[in-house]
């Protein structure tokens, strides 16, 4: 197996991207392709000892940022580490695609270059989503904000499939955002929805209200990739929210300090509880090649857990599974 | 003034909703119409003292449930709390009208019974965003689950007004729920609708993430009511979810109980700051008359101060307000 990495993407390459990368090559045993500036790669690599043979370097001069237009980005950068690392998976120099870099770029260059899977006609975004006592995968998370009924159905059917191979979770449920649990509520996108995944094999538990997203009720969550993404910066913006208001209060006083301190580990592992870190990157659900987006924060850690994400995702064949699912005929 | 209320609606109704509003008339003076069942309001109504001239019952024999579909149940539960309450207010027997009852029915009760104001499109149902320093007002927060660039802008509008007549806030600033705050970003809707508010009066702060949500970046929310229904329900799922894990985690053994005992008043003052109830009920907004929903867990103390927030929707003539401002040029 062979892992590509846009060497240079995301708010900490390319120095943690590499460290990560090495990490990874060290436990995992896969062999990468480290796409970007050779010389800046050259020189990050001899920080490091592992194996020689297990480490290519393939030069690309050029970074897009979170500043550029995906689209125009992508046509006029072809010397980006992303769209050259792109190529790389669509000629078949390997077999999976990482980068931390621009989402949209990587979901437009996912698109145009390495294509998406026949009869699938949107990819989303599709991220873990952390919960009380484990995770769910939310998507769409953000790459489609207008949505047509199929395009939700296929996201769970594409969901459910990830979840039971990478996430080794048997018959995934499956759980469509809507503001009310009874059928018939809802938006008419969510109606109409509704009805599609309800005739298909998958174990569909029917719409779930926001409210017990938290709570980990479902392993996967469908919304179109509006409603997805509030969910998502929402989450993120409580928990931000929430541990701002606790320093706030816990930092009062000596009474407050010493409390604070008798809880530290339970703190810390509150904050643990709901890291985005640990479960790894997003992967691009619907493109015909595996492709993770690690978050554009990644450090080595979270860049060696979305490498091990994205070797599981190519071992266990998904996307031929899903390949083979959209043409099973879907009544029960 | 005189506030006619639902006395049988919520889950603590009848009794917490007459201790309320009788704690409301004592505490503003405000004159009030009960409305529901006669001879049970009658003997609550024993065990308080008010001034008996400021308390009228209003009598209804049927209660409209949360088990009701609502467009039925107007229809055919003519006598119940709800309807004999809206048609009151209609016929002018009150100057606004508050219930605890089905959310549903009473949107339906004040559109199809006291009617919108002349040109908005749409009423919306407006909540009290808890933030981490104060409130936004957020709308709509789940009437409206298909929305038009135009009604957006019309809950736009009448948010602005009822945050500066209302909660005292010069000049609202009003963010527009998005996926990105630059112009262009997010769905045809979001698009469109930034547009129009742009070219309005209105103190518009562009697009917002949900992440911001929560650190209450502006005074007005606005989104369709599918987003800002699952934005509301979820800013609650996240809270109970966090307060969850703290109870978990700070009542694992001996050294944590003992923290936690140090921090009890901070734990509570943080509870406090995440409380729904303090800022009163959610105004329905476009309705031709002040018509304020409780939460259905009110108690007494959430009902008296809804009954306040009623109390200054009437008197600083929102609605009225709101009608000028339909007819201003939307141009800069």
């Amino acid at each position: 197996m062979k892992i590509i990495i846009d060497a240079m993407g995301g708010d900490n390459g390319p120095i943690e991207v590499i460290k990560g990368t090495v990490d990874a090559v060290n436990e995992y045993g896969v062999n990468v392709i480290l796409v970007g500036k050779e010389d800046i790669i050259g020189n990050e690599l001899k920080k490091y000892d592992y194996p020689k043979d297990k480490v290519e370097i393939l030069g690309a001069s050029d970074i897009i940022t979170n500043d550029d237009d995906p689209a125009i980005a992508i046509r006029r950068k072809k010397d980006s580490s992303m769209v050259v690392g792109c190529r790389a998976l669509a000629d078949g120099m390997g077999d999976g695609f990482i980068s931390a870099g621009s989402t949209g770029a990587l979901l437009a260059s996912g698109i145009f270059i390495v294509k998406r899977i026949d009869g699938i006609d949107r990819a989303a975004l599709s991220v873990v989503y952390p919960t009380k006592n484990g995770f769910s995968l939310l998507l769409d998370a953000g790459a489609n904000v207008d949505c047509k009924p199929e395009y939700l159905y296929q996201f769970a059917l594409m969901g459910s499939v990830y979840m039971e191979k990478v996430m080794g979770i048997k018959s995934p449920t499956i759980g469509l955002v809507n503001i009310g649990i009874e059928k018939g509520k809802g938006n008419t996108l969510s109606k109409e929805t509704y009805d599609i995944i309800e005739r298909s094999h998958l174990n569909f538990k029917g719409n779930i209200e926001a409210r017990e997203l938290p709570s980990g009720v479902v392993d996967v969550i469908v919304s179109d990739g509006f409603v997805g993404n509030v969910v998502l910066k929402l989450t993120e913006g409580m928990a931000i929210s929430i541990f701002s208001i606790l320093k706030e209060e816990f930092t009062k006083n000596f009474r407050t300090k010493l409390g604070a301190m008798l809880l530290r580990p339970e703190l810390k592992n509150i904050k643990g509880r709901m890291d985005y870190r640990e479960q790894g990157g997003a992967p691009l659900l619907g493109i015909s090649k595996p492709i993770v987006k690690a978050h554009g924060s990644s450090d080595a850690f979270a860049i060696k857990n979305a490498i091990n994400q994205l070797k599981k995702f190519i071992e266990k064949d998904v996307i031929k599974i899903i390949e083979e699912n959209m043409h099973v005929l879907d009544n029960k």
